[in-house]
């Protein structure tokens, strides 16, 4: 058992709001990761992602749970803060009360889900703990059937996408941003230099389904093994007339956030993405790929730019998955956690109880 | 943790096969349960059930389980033994490899799915045990939401219904066997002697679906909450069609065994009843319960004549269904384990690891 530190945790002490409440005391802490790279996909570019990082101490035992909240998803230092503010667990005096706490804490508000995912994600960690496994051994997975990690390269110019490439030489699969008007360019770049299954994220950029199509069979024909959101959530028919006639998978980002977001895309997409900051966590994450399993639907596993924290909690899933997205923690400068390695390019779910973290 | 005790557990000295397969040793034993009642349903009678007792130990930890065989379902004391000679857990030294574990032994026949779920039930028991919590916890689940369970009146004469009735005093539901031509009269002595709310259990009987749209009318004023398989399970469409005009939920018993049924079983009927011994055991029993709430079904929890080791096992799941029809040990005589109790009709899902049971 991993009883929490009487030293202080050096995590916790800058900018921490610390609160007790019953037999819980959560500690949160705004920071900002710093990125590799300027970053760029069809909706814009950035250098930096706010996250805040959580620590849910129960009876000596602590869990560490993180919210990452890229700009474009409407949730930011302050109203994840503020949402942690209003979350009240002293009703509460058992942590395997899994269902009840998330549930109390999902109806506080309609969205924050990053917000939400950090406590999920810290409820895991410490319960975890409490049995001295981590997530992957108790939901009965075989660590060594995870998938390779793509390694994700921005929309960028030719010069810079080479030398995006040449970093990735350790994967065995890169995911590219397309859905501009250099799609071509971005995959011919990539093939003058390497070989490697690529897969599309399209982040919602194709308009016109016939188009797609067309665009659909010029990059399979190039190595690329599915399509990520090719087409605005919002034209369900077009993604589903898409689907029915891509000669690779489709799967859906944008238009899956939550559990009840599967049933929906079921017909519409062949695989659903599924990401920890906009499921609520690794409870309901566990629930949209058992579910999709079940339907025979693809399941990729994606993540936001976030420390080795959240990263190591989706890695937890990532044996029941066909693809993981797990590059989060590699794009940044300034992790403050261990984890999740990656050996050969696969991801190897780490060994220790809970979420299987350490502070840097 | 719950070490196996170095005296010789008395429930496997007698007729038990004791195989050693790598780290693993599996006890299997015979036994034949003895009904207090004669049992009539639709397809017949009878006066006992053979099960198999199995304890499966690892690292010096034991986990109990067992198949139960009602006749009519095709497994028997020796297909079960014989089914338990051929698995060889030899290849795998991790019990938490569930999912490979028993994908193994799944894929070692077509069917045997009594058979299976003793082994499922057995390994569940002892990982609970080796992670020190019962699964209901482990699941984040709160027992005390567990429902009443419903205790069974089969087809009898009207004085032994009756008798039967007053044998069922502690309960708040009970569910009625009908199905024959005999029907009405089941409802209307139950109703002399008492106004408890009623499920009715058809097993296929009805082949009419207008008189089983009268029928359901007749017993929803009666008070009955819902129909279990009203129709026959190959007649899909007219099971569709009563469900979508009856005026209480059907529920799939036959048409649904396994996980992949429930997806088929979904706009033909209201709901779903999950037995461990048709299912393979408790991890496809909660992926079944899981996917059914992720498609707005309703979950009823069924059982066979059983010892409490079974029923203890179903118990964990209790919290997540909507009706439960866990009476399968108060019908015998001889149960060898304690475990799952009922407290003013309502399941108490045992709070030890494991299934939580201990032998009697």
């Amino acid at each position: 058992m991993c009883i929490a530190d009487p030293t202080p945790d050096p995590l916790f002490t800058q900018q921490t709001i610390t609160r007790r409440m019953g037999k819980f005391t959560l500690h949160s802490r705004p920071y900002t990761l710093v990125l590799r790279h300027v970053f760029t996909i069809a909706s814009g570019s950035r250098s930096t992602t706010p996250v805040v990082l959580v620590r849910l101490d129960y009876d000596g035992v602590s869990g560490y749970g993180e919210a990452s909240m890229p700009p474009y998803l409407g949730e930011s230092h302050e109203s994840v803060m503020a949402f942690l503010s209003k979350v009240d667990l002293r009703d509460f005096d058992d942590p395997f009360q899994t269902a009840a706490i998330l549930a109390h804490i999902d109806g506080l508000s309609e969205r924050d889900t990053a917000a939400k995912a950090a406590l999920d994600i810290a409820l895991h960690d410490l319960l975890g703990k409490l049995m001295g496994q981590p997530w992957h051994r108790i939901w009965g997975y075989d660590p060594t059937k995870a998938p390779h990690t793509s390694f994700t390269i921005g929309i960028d110019t030719a010069e810079v996408v080479r030398k995006k490439v040449a970093e990735a030489a350790p994967y065995q699969i890169l995911k590219v941003k397309l859905g501009l008007d250099t799609d071509k360019m971005m995959i011919e770049t990539i093939r003058e230099v390497t070989d490697k299954p690529l897969c599309a994220d399209i982040n919602q950029g194709w308009k016109n389904r016939d188009a797609a199509l067309d665009m659909a069979h010029w990059l399979a024909e190039r190595g690329v093994v599915f399509l990520e959101q090719p087409m605005p959530k919002t034209q369900i028919d077009d993604n589903a007339w898409l689907t029915e006639r891509s000669p690779i998978p489709t799967v859906a980002d944008e238009a899956v956030q939550r559990l009840a977001d599967v049933r929906r895309a079921w017909g519409a997409y062949s695989g659903i993405n599924i990401k920890l900051m906009k499921c609520t966590g690794l409870r309901e994450a566990h629930q949209m790929a058992e579910l999709a399993r079940a339907l025979d639907m693809k399941v990729m596993l994606g993540c936001m730019t976030e420390t080795s924290c959240a990263i190591s909690a989706a890695a937890q899933l990532a044996p029941a998955v066909d693809w993981a997205d797990l590059d989060g923690a590699l794009l940044i400068d300034n992790d403050v956690f261990r984890g999740m390695e990656i050996a050969a390019g696969r991801v190897v779910p780490p060994n220790a109880p809970g979420i299987g973290v350490s502070v840097r």
